[in-house]
């Protein structure tokens, strides 16, 4: 079946597609600017030696390129930029239809190819693709070899960020065979149905930024109307299909101590621990990424300023369920890590993992929480029922919902999330040189505010003779945002905004100890419009009790997947005559 | 004594003084401009109305102001105004010298007048004077009520910032007599001598900001040669004479818990509890403030950018000693932070004093020491021999030296430099405007970092090629740097310098454990020279673990007292053809 002919047009295929790469690289985009020199030598030798060369070359690079290009997340960027050079080239290349003259593989002989020494095949629609050079630079990262030797299709379904036809063009460069029949009705026969059919239904008025996995915010307007953000409103920030729990059968296993597993029901969670109850903001790290997008393209949902909401949490300590668990001075004495694994899973059987160091999960201060209601009700199914973690001062990311498990660890969860994702990088830093190990996993997050009345490109009325700008304001880490200014000359002068920690008219919720103040308080400035402007640049900025402060501009915190854009806050409105 | 005829007097200077401090208000510097009106109507109205209405108006408002204007540390920019103000307008006034004419007090008569009620007199060189006017604008806030119905001379030697001619012209302002010949002469007799006169030898290398009390800064290029400070160049903040104190006869008072006092002496701190040693960086909270000062003048020290340094400390724990002195579960339910005293007091025999949440001086990894070693030695006289508390990422402020004291407490410590000193606001408070009740003490500190080589207006010779730029990095609270980027641009690109924490050439510390790291970074950057460029702008800016970052600019943290600059650090270098 492996004929000379077909190797020799398979390598062909590939000199045409790695030429391509190439003239990416040298585009100056730094998309993958090694294969360059690769595309040249696997074009200019024989086949053999090529092959060869190929695979030595993958070994020895497959760490460093894995723990640069690729490791991680990938690139949307390189995406884009491959999407544009597929149409770009494409006019004279064989379309995805040009199947009549590849040979035919069985199921059986595509499963073998199923890491980068071995190759990596999948199957698409009853075609077989080689996409070993499309790995490094998989924007979903090397998750992608989860699929290795199997069917697309079912991973597809979970990332319905596939469903686009660029990403099949670029598909299509790596046919290299087709499925035989009886293997196409196999798969045909065993295809998984829509793993989002379950998902819950969701308020209307949310702004959804992806539907599967389901991402969403409220409008900004209507988020700083309540204090406590109602359950409906509240960001919805999924990374799988929502799992369906039995909360009768569900059972929450806790490992990693020496007394062997705890399992505990629902039941024991709410009857053997005391219930504790926190207000507390989750934020996620993409926040605010809309806004760094336009300064250079990121990677990630194009989140506006809502990826935040402030809830009343309350379950189980973290800690009287360790400490029941048999954590103790022996275990406090190598434990380092606790690592949540959630019940969503990918088609894989993987679940979403993170992990929080031990003393946020042991202080008596930390407040992390096993958590089975949210504002007095059970955990809305969107926010993890019957169990989430909450750990409050820290990014939405590491507050797993549909809690599974827990392992007291030495180590870091090894999830993709926790590695390869979720960390910040400098502005200088891109695809083609991050090392995801040079940066700490995002825990706490940095202090924030953000505007959401009156809405950018909004229009005043010079008649109303003042202006009432309101918002929201946090930290991470317990930190209590202990003033707001706020400018409406793009921050030449500067006013001090109103704080509250209650509904308007409504006493403030007592102070919280130092070091947790884990809620946002909401703002108010009410002052008089600048007399003769035409369009003010409002902006806000607020401190912690730290004194940490937020940076002036978003440039200088860039970062390849747009994450913790933190810096002032500014719309733009225009003054009219009414 | 009191005859119509001075009592006309006085209030024709007073309100020659008073109108003069409405011009400044009404100047639009909001020096003080509560007085306008205040001057108007004691000029125009009958004697005894005015000092009647004066009397009620100082009482009602003397709450508001003294949380207002002049509470705290005053204004030196307030002083500098009136020192204009003075120079301007003093042409047409009587001279210090016009003593013949005015009535003689006796230091009994003197005595009275201590308050804001019976007027705030003080002497000075045999004359007598009515500051209760000045009270309010007095740049060290109402401390000068401590000097009330006496001597100045006494605080003065204390607070050398008052050496000056323009603290004379001004007091000049305020003559109302002559002290009698015997009192002047008993005054003499026992007079002072300088406080100071025992203050511990300093290296000459250090730079001085103020010689009493004692305030110094080692040079930007050597302090970052070594990653443990040595004692000696170690920045000296003193707020008062240092103490003499005798190791032997030492005693440590631990007050407010229900057991009575604990008195503890040197040998029993160092042998009753285990010794602790950590790696702390302490800064000083006007750390920056010159470049602070450059923007918009503040008050205080102008200090560069080495009011920082890296200390090996060693002692008890405060936790352990507490605990020792019958802190328990109990105490626990009502105490809320814990103060100190040092033993360093002024003329009228109050100490320096600060106080910490209870929670830092408890947790177990607040690491909280009562030290007694600095770098392996006895703590120098200068940091605080025999015994300081060192509060690892807390502002320097609150890292008491020659402890005396401690209490725990449910309120905090009612210290000037608790209450009315140390806290930040924002850039759009002036004196005239701010309420130190609105702002929280500084504790924690905000991410920070400096660039100490090169220096600012260096040379590069353009034949190096390259360019190395050093610094330190460091961040409050116990969050680890994990980041320093650097800009040899103005802030257009940026390159991520590389850590460390040890020696050059040695092996770092090891890391901390989460939450504790309590030790600066030194940080390198080599980097090709830009080919072009005649001057560079190099920019270094720090992130923590938290991903809290430093503002781009001083002029949006600009506050009145040069607080907490913690902007991106600039030194401008010129490229020379060698």
């Amino acid at each position: 079946m492996f004929s000379q002919d077909i190797n020799a047009m398979l390598l062909l295929r590939r000199c045409q597609s790695l030429t391509r790469l190439a003239a990416v690289g040298t585009q100056g985009h730094q998309a993958a600017p090694c294969f360059a020199s690769r595309a040249v030598r696997l074009c200019s030798s024989s086949r053999e030696d090529q092959r060869s060369y190929q695979r030595a070359n993958w070994s020895a690079n497959w760490k460093r390129i894995a723990a640069g290009v690729l490791a991680g997340t990938g690139a949307v960027l390189t995406y884009g930029l491959l999407h544009q050079e597929v149409e770009q080239a494409d006019a004279g290349l064989p379309t995805t239809e040009k199947s009549s003259s590849l040979p035919v593989f069985s199921l059986d002989e595509v499963s073998k190819h199923r890491s980068l020494e071995d190759g990596v095949w999948v199957t698409y629609k009853g075609g077989v693709y080689d996409v070993t050079e499309f790995v490094p630079i998989h924007p979903g990262g090397n998750k992608i070899l989860l699929a290795a030797g199997g069917a697309l299709e079912p991973f597809w379904a979970l990332y319905a960020v596939h469903d686009q036809e660029y990403v099949l063009e670029i598909l299509s460069q790596y046919k290299v065979g087709e499925l035989s029949v009886e293997d196409v009705k196999k798969q045909d026969d065993a295809k998984t149905s829509d793993p989002y059919s379950s998902d819950p239904r969701r308020h209307p008025v949310l702004r959804v930024n992806s539907k599967k996995p389901f991402n969403a915010e409220p409008p900004p307007e209507i988020l700083t109307e309540n204090y406590i953000t109602p359950q409906v409103l509240f960001f919805k920030r999924n990374h799988l299909p929502v799992p369906q729990v039995d909360p009768a059968s569900y059972r929450l296993r806790v490992e990693g101590l020496p007394r062997g597993a705890l399992t505990l029901s629902l039941k024991d969670l709410k009857t053997r621990f005391p219930k504790h109850t926190i207000t507390a903001t989750l934020q996620c790290a993409g926040n605010r990424r809309s806004d760094m997008n336009k300064v250079k393209e990121v990677k990630g949902l194009n989140w506006g300023i809502s990826a935040i909401g402030n809830a009343k949490w309350s379950g189980a300590r973290l800690r009287d369920v360790l400490q029941a668990a048999g954590f103790g001075p022996e275990v406090a004495k190598w434990a380092r890590h606790v690592h949540f694994e959630g019940l969503d899973k990918d088609v894989a059987g993987s679940a979403y993992g993170a992990s929080i160091p031990i003393n946020k999960a042991m202080n008596e201060d930390g407040d992390v929480l096993l958590a089975y209601e949210m504002n007095g009700e059970n955990i809305p199914i969107d926010h993890g029922f019957p169990v989430r973690v909450v750990v409050p001062g820290v990014v939405g990311a590491r507050n797993v919902k549909w809690l599974g498990r827990i392992v007291v660890s030495a180590e870091e969860s090894g999830s993709h999330w926790q590695q390869h994702d979720y960390k910040s990088f400098s502005p200088g830093t891109d695809w083609s040189k991050v090392d995801h190990k040079s940066a700490p996993a995002i825990q706490e997050l940095p202090v924030q505010s953000a505007i959401t009345v009156p809405a950018d490109g909004a229009e005043i009325d010079r008649s109303d003779k003042t202006l009432t700008v309101k918002g929201y304001a946090w930290s991470g880490g317990g930190r209590e945002v202990v003033r707001v200014d706020v400018s409406l000359d793009g921050g030449k002068t500067w006013q001090v905004a109103q704080l509250r920690s209650g509904d308007k008219g409504q006493p403030d919720e007592p102070s919280p100890p130092p070091g947790r103040a884990w809620a946002w308080k909401l703002w108010e400035l009410t002052a008089p419009l600048p007399p003769d402007a035409d369009e003010l640049e409002i902006i806000c900025k607020a401190v912690d009790n730290s004194y940490n402060g937020q940076p002036d501009t978003i440039p200088p915190i860039w970062n390849l997947r747009g994450l913790l854009n933190n810096a002032w806050h500014r719309v733009k409105v225009k003054v009219t005559e009414g």
